[in-house]
């Protein structure tokens, strides 16, 4: 190709030469829009040209616990969605469900002077946010009900009591929970939803076991081996997505197959499951719109506007092909 | 429970109160490991105390392009397990393969004075490197050639070539690769692979199609349906994660079963690929591996030891149940 000039990129744009010389010299007279447009086709057709200086970023910083769940990924793209648009750079830190990370993280970043942060807790990491400074907060899929910060969360009692009420429906007695971690808020409100059920739903407690999975693939598989072997339910119903995957090997190593020797209950509606023969009954959580909102409620705190209201949202069950309908006959 | 105290503190490390004492109020004589040990106590007992200032962070910037694909996380746990035991706090900046955002990140990134930054670029964003002031810098799993600049690679060329070599051996002769997004490195040198293994395996180019599913699940899926309907292959090639699901998902919607109709080899070992039902043959990046090669460059960077070296690893193929030896008969 050609050596690319100025006029090149004036005529993609249909605008002067004298408009994109202004621009890439960094001269005033080209709009803010207009001058990223001009940057942008001048990059892409390789046309040399010295970057302009920083713009005075303005940052919000998000801390999530284990990025290697794209239940989290997906909330960012929910929360970035919002924050870029509004002209907000996003810094990520993981903690990897380490409070004492978390704690050099926020430290950190009001360090820098973000203007708030978006934060989905590890365990015992309450007093972090005791003192902060007045800093805007937002605390995504887990809270501490002990601080008066805002949050958006799921109703993660009423969707696992919803969850057990569909087994019960299809005959079931004999269910089994692969809970999360207790100390965090998700672990505990997900138990509380199966033993509100249990009791409500008539089920028998010593029929329908709680093993502790811990979010955690490798603690799920194990916990999902003992049960089956101990208690042999006709359903599982998984805590979290990782916590999928460790149900499935386990019954997958023990040679049982789903729906016909155990009925099964997933947790995040990723694309696998829908792949997965046969297809999974999920548990679906909004995690775009619940990053969508956490950001907006941020925004509303930095402007000085902030709402009162916290937000809960409403999980949702997919229903496919791994919950088999048992028979009067088959119950003990 | 009992209000805690400082004694309770100091019996659980057994060390003097006094020592407690003067880590909780900041004072001098108490080594960082054990106060940090103390401080961690404190805060698992609920005991009151402020937590101190800050510690002089330092931190690095890293930068993906896509932290939906578990790959990229990976590689960042594999970063942040050698930066966190130096000291470093690590700054994730996600830019979805947009090459502005990856400009902002940087620029926001040099204001802030990270030590330096561990990068996955996005496409055409070669320039924003020509000038960061001698910050320390190391891409991974993509680089561009042009830029004087360390990297963690790996041989793309090769596992692409290695993957059609074991479909031939199984005799097939109408092989697609799903290709990647082609002006980024890792969709070049992939495609790469591939044509030199029709070139110098003896297959046909006309049996062998190439279709762009630009590393997006939405457009491998597209890109699938017509390449199964347009040239009947008897063995698929993905190119990442996200190609998978994609050509899974055609190959769900047409009927088409792994591997009686069509043999498949996928991209990244993740989790559900083993539990697919048949287990997927897979190409395996080792991407903690590259994750803590990147990160050891940028410290031997940051003091002042840069080895002279750029870094190549060798993935592998996992062996499953998704390819099918074709007889002599079956071949047309």
């Amino acid at each position: 190709m050609d050596r690319v000039n100025l006029s090149d990129i004036a005529k993609a744009l249909g605008i002067s030469q004298a408009t994109v010389s202004r621009a890439l010299r960094n001269k005033s007279g080209v709009s803010p829009q207009l001058r990223e447009q001009i940057f942008k086709v001048a990059q892409d057709l390789n046309y040399p040209f010295k970057l302009p200086k920083d713009r005075g970023f303005k940052r919000v910083g998000i801390i999530i616990p284990d990025f290697s769940n794209p239940f989290f990924a997906t909330v960012c793209y929910g929360i970035e969605s919002v924050l870029r648009s509004n002209g907000y750079l996003t810094y990520l830190v993981n903690t990897d469900e380490d409070w004492e990370l978390e704690l050099d993280a926020v430290r950190s970043f009001l360090e820098e002077s973000v203007a708030g942060l978006i934060v989905a807790p590890a365990a015992n990491s309450e007093r972090i946010y005791e003192n902060i400074g007045g800093k805007p907060l937002v605390f995504f899929d887990r809270h501490y009900e002990s601080l008066n910060a805002q949050s958006v969360l799921v109703d993660n009692e009423d969707i696992i009591f919803q969850a057990v009420h569909h087994l019960v429906d299809s005959g079931h007695k004999n269910i089994c929970l692969v809970s999360g971690y207790q100390p965090i808020y998700t672990g505990r409100t997900r138990t509380l939803g199966f033993t509100k059920a249990i009791e409500l739903l008539g089920l028998k407690k010593q029929n329908c076991p709680i093993v502790e999975g811990n979010f955690r693939e490798p603690e799920a598989y194990e916990a999902t081996k003992v049960a089956l072997k101990k208690y042999k339910p006709t359903a599982i119903v998984a805590t979290s997505n990782k916590t999928s995957l460790g149900v499935l090997r386990a019954l997958r190593e023990l040679g049982l197959s789903i729906p016909n020797d155990v009925s099964f209950i997933g947790f995040d509606n990723l694309e696998w499951m829908e792949l997965n023969d046969p297809p999974i009954t999920t548990i679906v959580q909004p995690a775009f719109t619940m990053g969508t909102l956490a950001a907006s409620l941020l925004l509303q705190q930095i402007h000085g506007h902030p709402s009162s209201e916290s937000v809960v949202l409403k999980a949702e069950i997919k229903y496919r092909s791994s919950v088999r309908r048992i028979g009067e006959q088959n119950v003990v």
